[in-house]
C-alpha cells in the first residue's frame, strides 16, 4: 500500500514550528509494509487543502492528514475534505453531547464555535479523541483510506496508536517491514558503499549507505509476511555485511558510539581521562552523554591556555620544540591526562577549531594522542572548517580512535586500513 | 511571489530524521515578503521528484529544494531536475578542479562517483560550497526561479545565507520586510510575554515571543517600502521593549550567548575558568563555541569523580558535610577552577544528570557556584529530567547566571526580579 502524509497549519509554513508529526508517523508506517511516498505540508486554506487532499485520493491508498481540526474558522480541514468528497458536514448529536461533557467536566459552558468538532461527513466515522475537544475521521472513499488526526502530537499519537492503527492493521493483514541499521566508525561513505556494493542492489532484502553525525549508518531492510521471516532475512544480509565491514560497526539501532565505547571500559575495567584544546570540552561531554559514565570516566581537562597544558603536566620543552598544534604534543596531553587523574586511558586532543590558523596551521587540523596504560599512539587528520563542525568531527575521530585502538590490542580490528580478524 | 520547498531523501519518509531545514527556510522567506504555500517531502527517487519538481515550478515562482546532492548512486536530485526541464548534466572542469582539490587538502584522492557533483545544466549555475563536496544549482527557467542545496543543515544554511538570498534579494525588489529578533536569558516565555504583552497586538511593526533552545527569543518584524523606514519603525518598537525588557536581553539576531559573553570578559578584561560535574564539559564546549575565546577562556575541569574534585582543590571536608551535590561544593568548585588555572573568575555546576538519582537526589537537581574575583554566589534549580536535556539547560542557566552577576556587579540587571539601571 502506498501512503501520504499530509500536515495542515500555517503556523508549520511560516516556520514557527518544525513538523515533528510526519517523522513520527513515517516511523509507524515502515514497520507495516507501508509505502510513504509523499509528504506534503498545506497552510490552512480550504481551496488549497482540498487540491492537496484530491491529488492525494487519486495516487495514494493510504491518506493520513494532521491538523486543522481546532475550532476556530482557521481550522478548515473538515471543510476541505468535505469539499473535496463533495459531501456535507452534519452535527452528530452523540459526538456534540460528548463534546459539552469535556467542557463541563473542567467547568466550562461549549463554546457554539466548538460545534463543528462534532460534525461528520457521511462516509467518515469520528475516531475518539479522550485527551482534547477534536475526535478524527476515518473516512473510506472508492478503497482509498483517509486517516483525518489533530495535530497536537500527543492527541494524534494516542489516536493513532488506539484507533487508527488497530483498524489499518486490520485493513492490511499481509506483509511487514523489519529494518535494522548498522552504526560504523572510521571508513567515508564511499568507502563503505564500495565495500558492500555487491550487496547493495538486492532489493528485498535491501542494504543502503547514509552519512550521519555519528558515522557511516548501514540500514537492511527486510519485507516478509511474518515478522520471524523478515528477521531471518535480515540475520542473513547482516552476516555477509559483517564479514566485510564488521570491524567498523560500533553499534545497532539505537546504540550511541559513546555507550558503545563505555560498554568496551566496563568489559575491560579500564578507567578513562582526556585533556583536549580545540574541541574545548566536547569530548568530555560526548563520553558523558553515556548514561554510567561515571563508572569509567575519572575526569577531564580542557586546557585551552598554553598555561593550563603546562599546569597539568604537559612539558614546556615539547610545546617549545614542536609547537602547541602537533603530534607530539598531542601524546604528551595523553599521558597528562592520564597521570593527571590517575586514569588507564588518556586521550589528547590538539588542534585548530577556527575561525583563525593557530601556530600556523589551518583550521581544521586535528591530532589525537592515546596513551594505552603507557602505550602511546598519535593520529593526524584535517577536517571541516566551520568551528562547530571542526568541534563535532574532531570528536568523532577521537572516539573512533580509541575504538579501533581498543580493539586493535585484542587484534579484532582493521590494521592500516586492512581487515583482520 | 509564492515559494515552494521539496525536501529529499528517503530517510525521511521512513521517519529517520525530522525535516528542519524546511523550517528554517520558512523562517527566511516570510520577512522577504515571499509566501510560501507548499512544501513536499519526497524519496531518493528519480520519476517522483521529477514529477514533483515540474508541478512545482508550474504553480511556483520561487522553488527551493534541498538534499541529495551527494556522491552516491542513491543521490538523484541533480538528475531529477536535468529530467524536468529536459536538459543534459555536463561535467564542470573548473567545479571538477575544485572538487579534486577539495579532497587533496585532506589527503585523499577524490572518488570518482563524486564527479557527478561538479556537473551543471545549461540554465543552472553553481552556488559554492566552501563547507562540503556538493555545489548547490540556482536555475532560472521560464520566469520561475529553482534553487537546489545540499541537505545537510549547516551546508545548506551557509550557501542561503551567502548565495541564494542576496541573488533573491536582488530579484526581489518592492516592499520588504525587515526582523529583528531579541534574545534573552533568565526569563521564562508567559513572563516575557506579559511584561510586552502592551505592545504584541500591533500589526505592523508586530512583536512575537518564542520559547528557544537558548532562551527566549522577541522578534518584532516591519514591513515598509525601504529597508530604511522598515528599520525605523523597528528601532522605535525596539526602544519600548528594551524599556520593559533590555536587561534580560543577551544579543540581537544571530549573536549567541556564550558570544555576548566573551564580550563582557573581553571589555572587562577578565578570564574564566570552570569546574563541572553533571554537564560532563558542555559548559566549557559552549564557552569556546564562541570564536575568539581563547582570549578570556583560560581552562575547564570536568571533575566526574570525586577524587578529580579533591585533586583540583575541592576541600573533602566541604564534600563529606554537605554531599557533593550542594550549594557549598558548587561554590567551591567555582573557587578552586580560578585557583587552579589563575582565573578572574570560577564558574562550578554540580547536579545530577541522570537517569539515575546522584546521592539521594533526583535527576534535574542543578547547583551553580560562581567565583569572581573572590566575591561567591550560589544559584540552585531544578530542569529538566532527559540526561541530554538536563545537560543543556543547566549550561544554559549558568552562563546566564555568570551574565546576571557580572552585570549586577554594574547595577545594570534586576536583582531578584526587580528591573534596575
Amino acid at each position: 500500500m502506498q501512503a501520504e502524509i499530509i500536515s495542515v497549519g500555517t503556523e508549520l509554513l511560516l516556520g514557527e514550528i518544525v513538523d515533528t508529526n510526519a517523522a513520527w508517523l513515517a516511523q509507524q508506517l515502515s514497520p507495516l509494509g507501508v509505502d510513504l511516498y509523499w509528504v506534503s505540508t498545506v497552510g490552512d486554506n480550504q481551496g488549497r487543502l482540498a487540491q492537496v487532499l484530491r491529488r492525494a485520493l487519486d495516487r495514494s491508498g493510504l491518506v493520513i492528514v494532521t491538523g486543522g481540526l481546532g475550532p476556530t474558522e482557521d481550522d478548515v480541514t473538515r471543510e476541505a475534505i468535505a469539499e473535496a468528497l463533495g459531501e456535507e458536514m452534519v452535527v452528530q448529536p452523540e459526538l456534540a453531547e460528548h463534546l459539552r461533557c469535556f467542557f463541563a467536566q473542567r467547568g466550562y459552558t461549549m463554546p457554539e464555535r466548538n460545534l463543528k468538532q462534532a460534525t461528520l461527513i457521511a462516509s467518515a466515522r469520528a475516531l475518539d479523541n479522550p485527551v482534547g475537544t477534536a475526535p478524527g475521521w476515518w473516512v473510506e472513499h472508492q478503497d482509498h483510506i483517509l486517516v483525518t488526526m489533530p495535530g497536537v502530537p500527543f492527541e494524534m499519537e494516542r489516536m493513532w496508536r488506539d484507533q487508527a492503527l488497530p483498524r489499518l492493521r486490520a485493513r492490511l493483514g499481509g506483509e511487514i517491514i523489519v529494518t535494522r541499521t548498522f552504526k560504523t566508525v572510521g571508513i567515508g561513505e564511499s568507502r563503505a558503499e564500495e565495500l558492500v556494493s555487491h550487496l547493495i542492489h538486492s532489493f528485498n532484502p535491501s542494504l543502503a549507505t547514509y552519512a550521519k553525525r555519528d558515522g557511516v549508518h548501514l540500514r537492511v531492510a527486510a519485507k516478509a509476511a511474518t515478522e520471524a521471516q523478515a528477521r531471518a532475512m535480515i540475520a542473513d544480509l547482516e552476516a555477509r555485511v559483517r564479514e566485510v565491514i564488521g570491524p567498523y560497526i560500533y553499534g545497532v539501532d539505537d546504540e550511541t558510539l559513546e555507550s558503545a565505547l563505555g560498554q568496551l571500559f566496563r568489559e575491560r575495567g579500564l578507567t578513562l581521562a582526556t585533556m583536549e584544546s580545540c574541541t574545548g570540552g566536547l569530548l568530555a561531554s560526548t563520553i558523558t552523554d553515556a548514561p554510567g559514565s561515571s563508572a569509567y570516566f575519572r575526569g577531564g581537562m580542557v586546557a585551552y591556555a598554553i598555561a593550563a597544558k603546562e599546569q597539568w603536566g604537559v612539558d614546556p620543552a615539547i610545546i617549545k620544540e614542536y609547537g602547541v598544534v602537533s603530534p607530539q604534543v598531542a601524546a604528551a596531553m595523553a599521558t597528562a591526562a592520564r597521570r593527571e587523574v590517575g586514569a588507564d586511558v588518556g586521550l589528547g586532543i590538539t588542534g585548530v577549531a577556527g575561525p583563525d590558523p593557530l601556530d600556523g596551521q589551518p583550521p581544521g587540523t586535528l591530532y589525537l594522542g592515546l596513551d594505552i596504560q603507557g602505550q602511546v599512539d598519535t593520529f593526524s587528520g584535517f577536517y571541516g572548517s566551520e568551528r562547530r563542525q571542526v568541534k563535532r568531527v574532531a570528536v568523532l575521530y577521537a572516539l573512533g580512535f580509541l575504538r579501533r585502538k581498543l580493539l586493535e590490542l585484542e587484534g579484532t580490528v582493521p590494521v592500516d586500513g586492512r581487515l583482520s580478524k
